[in-house]
């Protein structure tokens, strides 16, 4: 039976392709979401994606992926560097995590050099800009075989 | 007439019994709900309970707790290191405070150490499991008197 | 054509007037629209005013105003401190923004004295009470003209 | 058989009532002693109650607890942040402990904010008043049976 | 009778207009005086305006205020962030404060982020520019009503 | 014609296979090579693959790149988090960089959260044991395009 | 009636006059002690001199001190540093606290140059030598008119 | 011959007894003049008594004293903490200083808590009230014989 | 005539072979002393081997050790990491010191890293087990010639 | 025309010869103006030489370089390490300015270690006794060409 | 069969005997050697001896000590302070490892007071000069056995 | 006879001229040895000019220095800042050093504000370009006379 990946999307990123193209580029948060699909039928996954601007919401849905999901993808954005919350929500379902960022967030202001996902994520992708969704799924195919 | 006591949950809660038991234990947030309640009906009070995985959320039911409690029992997880908004909340209200936390946060990663919400109780438990919840609303029942 | 300010409050100032009078003074939330709505009026701005104690709710907003905004007051309150997200909004959407605080951030908690909006404000007005929100409406429209 | 629990106090609780009793209260230590005795006799354990200036006689007796108690509540007062020593030898007995601190801690100076007891405590309880050492046994009764 | 207000440079403004144009404005400090009394005679303040770059100087004319002025607007430049001494000058003669600058310190190097002044003023405005000026008088009148 | 990669591998990546396995896997390095080679036909890129205990050759052969290599795959190890020297090679030379690690150093001890190359590299892959290789040809097979 | 004044040694400074005398100056303990008693007897005071190696004992003889004397003379030697229990002792017993140091420990390590003490003392003294002890007792005879 | 003493005074200290009462006594820096030169005439000192307002000042004076004077009495007020060059013109002449603080510096905002001047002084007293002037003068009256 | 050497003991290690065995080993003290008289008949030393729970009692011995001893090792335990009075006693005698740790410091607690012990040891040995003894004894029978 | 060059000097260097010779050597600071009006002799530089220890003067100085001087070479002695308002009348009136230090205050007391004037010269020349203002001022005749 | 120890020795110890003797004393490092192999053959052990200024060099020879030695002593010199890189390949190679210093690094520059090989190393000897190199081996011996 | 200088280079010197030429300008390495002849020949001394990328053979060019130069110019480039070694082996031989920098490191990166080399060079000489070899070289010509 085809694996299933939960792609989730932090706050902003729904501005993908209008917010500082220079830094994110110009792809939209639909063709991010069209490429995931591609890439999961690639490789056989079934892909769900979404995206919340609440911290709350995220939460809750990395919660519901217990039953729903085999492995989650995920690109906090601005929650990376603030939320214990979210760390407590992945460690809490135990499910296999890649943590994605579109830009070399190393490059970028020190506040956000630091993100509590790395520490619950097994695996970290930053700077690729969107094809780093592509390599995230394309590491999880190889991993949940 | 009774006195009114708001238990409030903050994020990854219920999860409770499934997420990591070794530290958290296998009783479910339904199991502290009925020892909140028993509780409650030993020291003759009210005890109204929650959960959400939302910082706003929370924040709204502290500010109706000024009009619905006498107190608060607040179990702030994931938000207790990082949220100054439920800090300036519950200072706000100005109703009296009690944290819980069900593990030693002591003895887990050093950004659990500090927690906003200290500050603003008059007592902090933590440690002690569940069990810290009756501890909690056994100290506010003698406090109300 | 008139131009428009959305006028954005954060987390528990809703009980602007309740909470922490020596603060914040005696005015509500409800008179500082009024005085933002009378500012507006005399200097020919369409004011839009709004609160909410959901970081995520805020993040939608300050997007919408892409559409529905020429410039942007924010009263971050509590996320000031901790929100590297509204930061991120408010960078992506490109509008002049103000911030303002009630009280004297810097003569508070050291918690309170570095805020996220500043660096993406590109003025910023603290301690005059609620009068500050005239001012920072009155300093747009001069900008905006 | 009975559990006995040895319950140590640290330096200057002597002047427990008469120092400070806007923080401590205005119950002497002969006072906590009655309650502690008290609630013992209410759930059947024996308790010890003793009070040093000492830290090496509170090391003694806490080396001396292994053969004489099943459990330790201490309030290590200003040694609470300073000693190793203390650390050292509560690990070293190996019995449970409780921590309790009649103020709330995190609410005074921040030299005040850590303790070294706190990684060997099972539980922490701190800013009920004297009422924590009845906390602290209630607790242990239960952990004991 | 009319308030006096003394509005105060501190060093390096004597430069304005002619020094790193874009940070500070192309507006010389002779614009800044005439646009204070100005503001002045539009509120029914008598301003008096002064410049030194001496640390000394400053707090020398604070002192006088006490005598000559009700309250006072202060710019004081690089001496911000390195001057106990004209915190301790303000502090001493207790007249309001504003303190203005000119652009957002905010965004600028680290060591500009901190101004020994704002604990000692009621309000802070950065960032607007020379208008900074006229937005401090217009507060100050109304708070001098 | 065929765009060439250089691939390199810092201090101690000789004994992979060998060395705390369970942190690095059981592959050796010549397994490693034999993946990047293959990678490298899958889309025709030439794979030049060298390893170095000497921060000095590492220099070196960086600097050759300039003549022979359109990219650089580099796995600093242990060099990662002190080389101001490899930072400034790879700064020098200008050829696109991707940083790779084997485990997540973000779960590791803290003197390992911080890499000097992230910064001079346009993208950064950890976590995914030497399939970390396979991703790092992969996107620069897609960016050299 | 005779003012009391209790002066107290901590650990070490029964060596005095053999240890580091470069730093500490030839006079003994016994010396500090006869200067004492004859400034003292100057000023009408009446002293007791007492040190002590242990921290508790020191503890005790300030608790004592409630009863026994009108002020307190202290030189905490190496407990200046560390101990909040001396801290606590002399907040708790409230009389008048003067801390001496013989050398002036702010040209010393920097482990010497913070004084748990100091926030507890309304003077302090360092660098005269064993002369701080005679200012010190003639500060209080003046103080305690 | 009469040893000579130039006892200068910092920013802020012409204020004294006006500015902060609670903090610094009634007394003004005419009462603490003439405090010095009956203290002098005592012990066949002669007392030169200055204060300025300005760094440059009080660094000049200091460099004449080579000259006119064989010992400092130095009250450096808000220069204490941010003076570099007070700290190398003390240095420079080599004369005996004492430094002398109103108030106890330590009990106080912690950017008080360092003095550069401490480690260019024989001996530091604070929180003596102007007493302190007394008590330095005497120390060097003892010194100087 | 034989040397003779102070073998000190710090708060805890009267638990030797009981607490922590995984740590510290499973030998007693007894079996320490026993060591170290077998290691001095063998070298011609006159060991005298002491252990207590009080700061103070340590700095005694150090103190009478001028008299009785030509050297000392010390293990301080706990208060390795506190103790500004046991460097000032060790610093104060003079006498050639040898500071041992059963285990290594260095892999454990950071707060064990840093030990004020080091700063007047010549010599330091850790984590050989009780074995570190001999070796202290061994290297001071070389010194002591 | 011939270029000119003012030659600042900060606090004390009026002392020089005669302070701290150990440090700065036996010329006075008429020897310097000397080896400067030789230096600016041999390379066709008009040389302008003062000395101040007031802040606000040697910012004043800096200010009227703009019309007087091509250059300036600073020393700026104890103000280095705490003048923002130098560092601002530098980059303020834009000339090429070069640092020197008579000695090397990398060799010295940690908090001569930075200095604000570095980040606005383009050169900074120290540890090479009065000599270094001879090759900064051969350096800005190079420059100047 | 006799157990073979590799001494490895990091930069600069070369010039041993000539470069600063009154830290590292007079001997050098063929002396060493010569004491190093006398100490193996009263023990028993093969002793392989090393110096390299190079970090790759020492790397490779702790590689290659997995065939050829049953334990390394390393005094690893200048590197132990900045070598992320040595401590990995001694963890990986995975033998005893001793760490030398021949002077107490806890007495010198802050910057020498930690050392990445003291976390790999099970025990650490320092302060005892070049005889440390002889009791590091001693304790090898015994603990090969 | 010719004085001697050894001209030392550290890691990715040899890319001068192509490299980063914004920052490190136009010239080449072999540029800057033909003005380090010339310079030579100038002043009478023979220079010996050498590059490596290898932190061990800079140490060993050092050494090798005690017997073949009479003083060292050094360019530690990326060592600067992470080199104890070099450090030391300066340290250890002894000559008089000079330290140079291209560009000013006081204007980049945080991380090269602090050079481990400064503390035992004589000068230092950073921002002047390569003429700063030319006035490192003229500066010990006058040192060696």
């Amino acid at each position: 039976m085809a694996k299933r990946v939960l792609v989730l999307n932090g706050p902003n990123l729904n501005l993908l392709g209008t917010r500082e193209p220079d830094i994110y580029g110009a792809e939209t948060l639909q063709d991010v979401e069209a490429l995931c699909q591609r890439t999961g039928e690639e490789f056989g996954l079934t892909v769900v994606f979404r995206q919340s601007n609440h911290e709350g919401e995220l939460i809750t849905w990395i919660h519901e992926a217990r039953q729903t999901a085999d492995a989650i993808v995920i690109n906090p954005a601005g929650y990376s560097h603030t939320s214990v919350a979210i760390h407590d929500a992945l460690k809490g379902v135990g499910l296999p995590v890649v943590e994605v960022h579109i830009s070399n967030i190393h490059q970028r202001e020190s506040f956000r050099h630091h993100s509590y996902v790395s520490a619950v994520a097994f695996g970290v992708i930053c700077g690729f800009g969107v094809n780093g969704y592509r390599m995230a799924l394309t590491a999880l195919a190889e991993k949940l075989k």
